[in-house]
């Protein structure tokens, strides 16, 4: 028997079908305009990935902002509840999950079996949030993952504004002063690291520290992040999926 | 004998004369590149309207961020204090300044002097400013002052996001929907108004209110301020100068 995850972001929806030891299968799609649609859309992919049957499927269990669009699921779990199963499942020694996200920033902290202790989200101000990476890319006239690596050499340019808007002409005006726009990219790296840590702050980390969500895809943002914390940062490839693997071993476990 | 009152802000600049009575010039230019250069040129032209020479003046104070930058000045007061004091010599019962300029918005409470006894500031945010108007009036393909209006007969589109950038994204998407022009423009003044009443929240308002600021100049955002407040709202045509009408009486009574 297996269990499915499905995770529909303002972004992309993920799922991932598990066998109650690995996860055999995992898909991605954009959610676009109708997180319903993508959804069903999804599921039917995964099922042809995993091989798999409907009958097969003891649990499916929904989660992100679109799961209240998903007819088909049997249980309804918090983006936070399943991105803290998640990591647990991926290393079962991760206390704290610093998630950056397209729209939003989360830091989760959690106890020896995964369970949410403590957690502390923005999705009410884009700054520090991948939305932030999006506005100054397009000011700098590039795109986010040459923004997240140009500036590895580079020292950085301080940008004072937090807030994306200001940040924004501020980058405009650096680069009117001739300021490059390596220095910039590394300063507004800063920039994220300083309102991510200001949000960590809240909560505390614990380790292990695992960094996750599309922006923890820059490398030297991870470097910065774990400078700031002073602890090493762990991140993995899955972690996108981070959400809808949780959904799934949540079912599976019922 | 005359005093002076230079205020450069981020946008415009702005200085009064003050003849210990009544103001009797006034004069307003953009600040544009260099804080310096315009308070020269400002200082410049206000003798020339006032018809006064610099032996008449027994003092300048200058207010606002650029006033750093005037090499010419006697006194520097911050804003805060200067507003405060500009809107109690328009009208002395003021206890309460809503200013909501083009980058940040402010509350100060006054008392009968027209002392500062409590203010708040929120100059690191866009939203609930000019700025969050004038980007949301750029999305809708108008100007702010089209912005600031043209909702006056319209029933509001809730615009759920307070940040600037989610808010960009929203109107789009209501655009997209089909939602009038109207009826968003109206939405947008609403959220103007809450964020502002948040503000207000931390410092409460005592009458009377005043509105100043570039954002004052909408009858329809004093009207939903002044509802939600409860109580009525006073502006004035010269409320663009009150810091700098500030700064000149205060040089004078020195
Ligand atoms: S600080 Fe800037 S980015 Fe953050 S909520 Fe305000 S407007 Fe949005």
């Amino acid at each position: 028997m297996f269990s499915i995850g499905i995770d529909v972001g303002s972004v992309a929806a993920k799922a991932a079908v598990f066998d109650g030891q690995n996860i055999i299968a995992k898909e991605i799609i954009p959610t676009g305009w109708s997180p319903r649609e993508s959804g069903a859309t999804l599921f039917d992919q995964l099922l042809k990935i995993a091989q798999i049957e409907k009958h097969q499927i003891k649990k499916i269990v929904g989660t992100g902002y679109g799961r209240i669009a998903l007819p088909f699921i049997d249980k309804k779990v918090t983006e936070i509840t399943c991105h803290g199963r998640g990591a647990h499942f991926i290393d079962s020694g991760i206390r704290t999950v610093i998630d950056i996200g397209g729209q939003d920033s989360k830091v989760i902290k959690l106890d020896a079996k995964g369970n949410v202790v403590d957690f502390i989200m923005n999705d009410k101000c884009a700054a520090g949030t991948g939305r932030f990476l999006q506005v100054m890319a397009h000011a700098l006239e590039m795109d986010v993952s040459e923004l997240s690596y140009i500036g590895k050499d580079a020292s950085p340019q301080n940008v004072n504004s937090m807030c994306t808007v200001f940040a924004e002409s501020e980058v405009i005006s650096l680069m009117a002063n001739g300021a490059s726009k390596e220095s910039i990219a590394a300063g507004l790296l800063e920039s994220v690291c300083k309102k991510t840590y200001s949000l960590i702050g809240k909560v505390g980390t614990a380790d292990k520290v695992f960094f996750s969500g599309g922006v923890s895809k820059s490398p030297l943002l991870k470097e910065l992040l774990s400078k700031r914390i002073g602890t090493e940062i762990i991140s993995s490839d899955v972690s996108q999926f981070l959400g809808a693997i949780g959904a799934a071993v949540i079912g599976y476990e019922e």
